[in-house]
């Protein structure tokens, strides 16, 4: 094969980046390379999307379908939803042997759980240069109309090499993740999720729920929303998150979730038998370990 | 008596308001009311707490002891712990029996339930005019160094006025609430607990749970706290609310809490069962119809 098909040894800036899914995620991504790679070919389902990215700096060409988008990546990444990035998985390694994308390529994406997603990239050809990826940021309104350059400053960007990522991939991968100005961490994909599902997928069912029970409250007495204030908001600002996204999220890392929920669950009937027993002292303490071990974290990792 | 012994009537500007208990709450009332009343007596148990609250300009005067504090006051202002209030009720009702209250004294709280403090407030002698009184608004932090004149601006200011209340006690109340921004509503204890429950004391239990269970997996694993982001420091931070004030409110406001712990807990245990079943659509539905009502509730009730 021609030199200038193979991708390994490349520095990002040589590179022309696919992106599938002009979200907020890869419009953000988009506008955060755009000027520090070769070029940033955009792919929506939607001309629309297409347009606005474009109109938007995000991107520097766009398409509608992933195989045209995808010739001639030497990185694809996919900010999709889960599922969807399964599917496009699938696709990319039928692609990939019918030799339409450059040999050496790397398909990394941006999915909120890893296992499941790694397994997929593990079952692609060999011509292909898989790796995990997951920076971990965003906000809770979704969309192309909020994406930023700036959305992954600051944030750890999770990068899963496979067994069979090669170095340089990981390197380069690396790279990305420090020009868009995050920080890359190299982690195992079932650890990841386990982490994930601890600080993220269980958190946004705890809002969720705090925000279904206050619902039902409303539902029979209005008034309740009047009385609601800045620590009702801040508790359920998470359950504004994107549907699709998070329904994936969740059944793509049941186990680790379902775990969560155990613990959430835990927690709570701890608290009911503590006010059961009148038990002043131990709510008193639960609350104040609680507390502290709040103050530690965010002393040491920031508020 | 003589007529000066008599509060019904007076205008709040002429006033002599103490206040019980200088913390966030308590501070903040003084440095809000100050130059619109007569005077502030600021009550703590320490002269330090005391001498800050003058030193801060929150009080005109101040005192360690309740019957000292009390003895010159048009309004007292109980804003301590709930069981701390439950106690200086009776205090009080015994100061009131030795005439060392001023004939038809106002008695208020700013306890974050209402049912148990009416019910006492209610067997305080006839010569007391009790109302119960929560203003929705705080902070998680606590304490008189975090105490602003503003808090209390655009809050609503629950009364639980009592049958035994007179109109002009609830009406000096309305002109207390207003005088420092807050909008006063009047409420039935039973219903403002149970409100309250759902919108402030159950989020609270959900934040403690949600910090609680990603705090034991970061007991295994602190790579944890680095992936956490700016979601889980937003679902997380009612956790950091005064461990002795949450452990009283939940005590005294038990069955409501209890029965919004069980709504939590269906909560919960409806999205376990949609992922054990793998329903990919019930849980779009479920994250869609939450995300949806709480745009409604944020369109109507502010963000």
């Amino acid at each position: 094969m021609a030199a200038s098909n193979y991708v390994s040894g490349k520095p990002l800036s040589a590179c022309t980046i696919a992106i599938a899914g002009l979200g907020l995620m890869g419009g953000s991504l988009g506008l955060a390379l755009r000027g520090q790679v070769r070029r940033v070919i955009g792919i929506a389902r939607r001309a629309e999307t297409v347009q606005q990215a474009l109109d938007m700096g995000a991107i520097d060409a766009g398409c509608t379908t992933l195989a045209e988008g995808a010739a001639e990546a030497d990185i694809i990444v996919l900010a999709t939803p889960v599922s969807v990035i399964l599917a496009q998985i699938e696709e990319l390694g039928r692609l990939a042997g019918q030799g339409r994308l450059r040999e050496g390529v790397v398909v990394t994406d941006m999915g909120s759980s890893k296992a499941q997603i790694c397994a997929a990239l593990e079952r692609l050809p060999a011509s292909v240069q898989p790796i995990g990826a997951h920076p971990m940021c965003g906000k809770e309104t979704s969309g192309l109309e909020v994406a930023e350059a700036t959305l992954y400053q600051g944030a750890p960007f999770v990068l899963c090499p496979l067994p069979r990522t090669a170095p340089q991939t990981l390197h380069l991968m690396g790279e990305l993740a420090r020009a868009v100005g995050g920080w890359p961490l190299e982690l195992d994909p079932l650890r990841h999720d386990r982490l994930a599902a601890a600080i993220s997928h269980g958190p946004y069912l705890a809002s969720l729920a705090a925000f279904a029970a206050a619902n039902d409250m409303a539902a029979g007495d209005e008034l309740a929303w009047r009385l609601a204030a800045g620590g009702f908001r801040s508790t359920v600002r998470l359950a504004g998150s994107d549907p699709t996204m998070m329904a994936d999220i969740l059944l793509s890392n049941r186990a680790a979730v379902l775990a969560q929920i155990q613990q959430l669950q835990s927690h709570l009937a701890h608290v009911a038998a503590l006010l059961t027993a009148d038990d002043a002292a131990a709510l008193r303490d639960l609350a104040a370990s609680t507390r502290a071990a709040r103050s530690l974290f965010l002393d040491q990792y920031g508020g």
